[in-house]
């Protein structure tokens, strides 16, 4: 159902309260977006979309859990929205599609149901207004009794994005050959080296200001993926969700092809490891390959791009390699540590 | 992303498991399945759709919370994955969709991932099959450490349905006008008398037979709501979730009508008192109005239909009310009780 609970119970006030409060957010961007194909938002039994013609629709949809995606103690609300819609976002990104419509299923303990949720909402809107998504339905739900913890109950957030592409022109993450160079924008280990001081103290973060914060505040790169689909640059893309290593092997994988990374050449933010840009994960950057003779711009879409490696023939050897100025190599594996140092 | 779970930490042999389980009896859906639009499933950022020339797309998303929309000591897992998908597809039958693409959203304690698993999955891919709804995405995670209940976890899943209709032609609750006649499919009530039955004797539930379960194995009613569509019999439609009251204010709220229900038009499950009928939820029938010259008939997509009353002009008496057979008029409050006998 868009946009309500179902279930045996009645809604209390509180969840008709949040349901409208979503709903009068909902319907101003409705109203302000033009060319939209959302039809009808929260109010039916479904939402309603209009495709089209020539273009393809594009599905994904990201769990967000307390205590797994985030903590309540490390992350404010705003921050919980904001990742909570910028995975999503970002999967578009991924696909070089332009965001459509937005659905949110959201269950809460009670006792959130007041400025936690305010903030997570305002976290996420704001997001949602700076690329004209609107939110087109969802469900709501309270946290059931079981989920208790320290007296309180445990958020669970679901969100669903449906965007657009040119008809067949979607990027996948299975079009990299052999030759073709490896890119990705703006710069990796930001995430995990923030969250790394998140935990050490938490109370410097108690920030909305969203500015360089690539963990609390992460930007999906839609403009960059669209330009990459606009200008045929790009052969395969992925986010970078799970971490380079991790995704990187997606595309070799889905591809059918292997990859060297050259050391010297990754954009390793300025705070983070080498380890923390090969293996961290939740960076939201745009992991890409393109021809080896396209010429691909140092920026997209506003965000720097730096070519970071090349795709071969998978042979006997890892089918991932970092190769060093000295040519010197060395295996990366998904998600573990390389020792390279 | 469709189909894997994002985060800093590495699926777990288990979740992999999980997720290559469900890809496989996904792709036997859509390899079976003809004229789909869905072009790209699991594997990917997103799954990809081609919308038909001269369709809308409809969307809706349901969340199924242990403890709040299901126990685990009550229903069994085939049950709970029946349940999950049903309510998705019983959103797409009140709009009068065929069903295209299914994502599903789960979270599970990982003392789960085995046979109760296994069940979830047959429940919803039995329901699945039937429809020739493929599985096209979603995400998986552990529950987290908090919500630990007699050292398990509990069990989330968020269900997104898309389904199709032909443009401009989605059945609506807003279309309902004064003197349209009232229209309910199968029988109501039986939901809520199985679940206190169910309450009493949990052990005399533990079936996979889904006959006579409404339960347990509910119906979305989706050859009804295709042909009320498909022949332009209804004004307005909904299904029945949150009770014939609640699900028939939104009619008349959105629609701007007030209605009256025949009291001994009702059709009553054999096992449910009126309360029941009228107050109940969870029955998934289709409600719904149509001129008062149409010809209805008694049987829709293999099931029956009853008229229970007729729309009206808002006036100053009660939104709703009920009528017997004698004349004595009762107000029928949403969700309340009402005092007719």
């Amino acid at each position: 159902m868009a946009g309500e609970r179902k279930g045996r119970r009645q809604k209390t006030a509180g969840e008709r309260e949040l349901i409208a409060a979503i709903r009068t957010r909902a319907d101003q961007i409705l109203g302000r977006r033009k060319r939209g194909i959302l039809t009808l938002g929260i109010g039916d039994d479904c939402a309603l979309m209009r495709p089209r013609r020539g273009e393809d629709l594009v599905v994904t949809t990201d769990l967000s859990l307390e205590n797994v995606h985030f903590r309540r103690d490390w992350h404010p609300p705003e921050s919980v929205g904001h990742r909570c819609l910028a995975r999503g976002l970002s999967d578009l990104a991924a696909m070089g599609a332009r965001p459509e419509a937005a659905f949110l299923s959201l269950a809460l303990p009670e006792d959130l149901t007041g400025s936690w949720m305010g903030g997570f909402l305002d976290g996420l809107m704001a997001l949602a207004e700076r690329h004209q998504v609107p939110l087109a339905g969802g469900d709501t739900a309270k946290s059931p009794p079981g989920m208790h913890r320290r007296g309180g109950g445990l958020v669970v957030a679901d969100i669903v994005l449906l965007g657009s592409v040119p008809k067949g022109r979607a990027l996948l993450r299975s079009g990299a050959r052999p030759g073709d160079g490896i890119y990705v924008t703006g710069a990796l280990g930001g995430s995990a080296a923030e969250l790394l001081a998140l935990e050490r103290q938490p109370a410097d973060f108690r920030t909305k200001d969203k500015a360089r914060h690539p963990h609390l505040y992460p930007e999906p790169r839609l403009a960059a993926g669209r330009k990459l689909l606009r200008d045929r640059l790009a052969t395969a893309a992925i986010d970078v969700s799970d971490g380079l290593s991790t995704d990187l092997s997606h595309l070799c994988e889905e591809s059918g092809v292997a990859a060297e990374i050259d050391a010297e050449a990754l954009p390793v933010d300025a705070r983070a490891t080498l380890e923390q840009a090969l293996h961290g994960g939740e960076d939201y950057e745009l992991l890409f390959t393109a021809p080896p003779k396209a010429v691909v711009p140092s920026q997209l879409g506003g965000v720097s791009v730096h070519r970071i490696g090349r795709m071969k023939k998978p042979g006997r050897g890892p089918l991932m390699e970092i190769v060093r100025q000295d040519g010197k190599r060395t295996a990366l594996a998904a998600g573990g540590w390389e020792h390279f140092r």
